[in-house]
């Protein structure tokens, strides 16, 4: 694997997530404009390729420069990408995006899972340095991980791993977009606290809103955001127990929201120890998967 | 990595389980002899170390051959042996394994957790033959797990990896000898089945009797194993989700009984498509482990 020094990062990387389309440039590892939008998976695949190539070429991107598209959902080994919770990626099944970005942009384009970027992001450059078993956790729209095993970036041919939001919970009970039930992201998700607030007569709130009302001591939010952090420290847990993870980068909006982390690591305090894990903010702040996403595409073109 | 052709396989191999101690010796792939002894857990580890080395002599082995040995628990990198769930194997934490045996049986023994060397084994000479992403699941004495994933065995370097039988399940209410509660392991494991039926009121029965008791019609005992398949079915989707595993080899004591696989196949079924891997037997018998720790232990011998 080569591996460039942080002062190295020089491109572009385009984050494409359930709620939100982002696209960065990098000169000399420091990230000089930022380009954010709105996903709008509701119009359709095509519309997702056509908005990824669209701000690409916005933030700056000329063929011939190093650029990294990570997105949301399934990649598998031959870069056909899928949604896994079809009610956050609409009726996205096996869009052939590795060669749709070649066309648009050029050969070279790395495409990644953006869970698994960030993985590779905190662990190259931020809070993820030295760790033997690293997860980096995404709770956002969806919840999702990355995984670092001793130096390597874990992937599955199907491109399935790391969409630990899929897994089944103690705590849940509501059904989930990917068609199980009582799954983590059905619990802990933007959306799903969303859904519940709704459920429990607070009309269309979003999730801002849900931690300012739990701020202002509104009980009902409270409880919403502390069954979210019961289930995510439930979750660290198991993680522990599955893949030995010592270090636990929390991301995403709902992860980065006040009071989330501290709120995991109390409950996850009561779990025996040889299942606590280290719980950690990420060092990159909301851009971890844009470091990750470029650092790949470097590497990729450095060994080509 | 080193792979030799099972018709290479030649040497000793131990496996020590939460109840059995076994010791099997090879020539030209094929078993020769088998050893079975009861584990004497309650009597320490230093007994632990003992029996594992004079199993290793009984069975034929000398200074000079190769020998691998497989054990229940967790193994860190630096060789150090401890339980993770401490019903199973007592008062046993940061023995120096690798050191003792190297003392006892002489250098180049190789060491390796009981089920990432069944899923070796199973992967190199079995049913995990081409798996991209594999599985091999241990129901038994305890709930363990190990993966083969794009080829590589995985290992975390505090040897915790693959201890599902320590995840919760939304099935699971009881306590773990692991100190967490409703794990899949205080579900589906021999010693919680056996469990749960002294709670009903059947005695001090075993697994075999409760299979027996099962395979008679006992509408009790039917529940107890439904219930354990439901579990692991759970279990099994769950793979899919965080390691996007495509083929579990279902193996153990309780594993193999009767129904125990189609029973499981039929819970299962009841997941959406994407998080159904394939569920088989293993190949290799109740050998697995064995054939993955020789050729683990060879291929340490030709690489050094």
């Amino acid at each position: 694997m080569v591996t460039h020094s942080l002062a190295e990062l020089d491109g572009y990387a385009v984050d494409l997530g359930g709620t939100k389309l982002a696209a960065v440039s990098f000169e000399r590892g420091e990230i000089q404009n930022i380009l954010v939008r709105p996903t709008r998976s509701a119009d359709g695949p095509a519309t997702l390729v056509r908005d990824l190539a669209q701000i690409s070429k916005d933030i700056g991107y000329k063929p011939g420069a190093s650029i990294g598209v990570a997105v949301a959902g399934k990649l598998d080994a031959q870069g056909l990408w899928s949604s896994v919770n079809h009610a956050i990626l609409k009726n996205l099944s096996k869009l052939p995006l590795s060669e749709c970005l070649s066309e648009v942009l050029g050969a070279g384009v790395v495409a990644l899972n953006d869970t698994q970027a960030a993985a590779i992001g905190e662990y190259r450059f931020g809070a993820g340095k030295g760790a033997s078993s690293l997860a980096y956790l995404t709770v956002s729209t969806g919840v999702s991980a990355g995984f670092v095993l001793n130096g390597h970036a874990l992937r599955s041919a199907n491109g399935m791993l790391g969409h630990v939001g899929a897994m089944t919970s103690t705590k849940g009970s509501g059904s989930c977009g990917c068609g199980r039930v009582g799954t983590y992201e059905s619990i802990a998700s933007g959306r799903a606290m969303e859904a519940i607030a709704r459920s429990l007569g607070h009309g269309e709130l979003d999730c801002h809103q849900i931690f300012a009302a739990r701020s202002a001591g509104e009980v009902w939010a409270q409880q919403i955001v502390e069954d979210a952090c019961a289930s995510i420290a439930e979750l660290c847990a198991n993680l522990t127990a599955i893949l030995g993870v010592e270090r636990v980068v929390l991301g995403g909006g709902v992860g980065l929201a006040d009071g989330f982390l501290d709120t995991v690591k109390r409950h996850l305090s009561a779990e025996p120890a040889q299942f606590q894990p280290e719980i950690v903010s990420p060092l990159l702040g909301k851009h971890s998967a844009m470091y990750g996403v470029l650092s790949s595409a470097m590497a990729n073109g450095a060994a080509s």
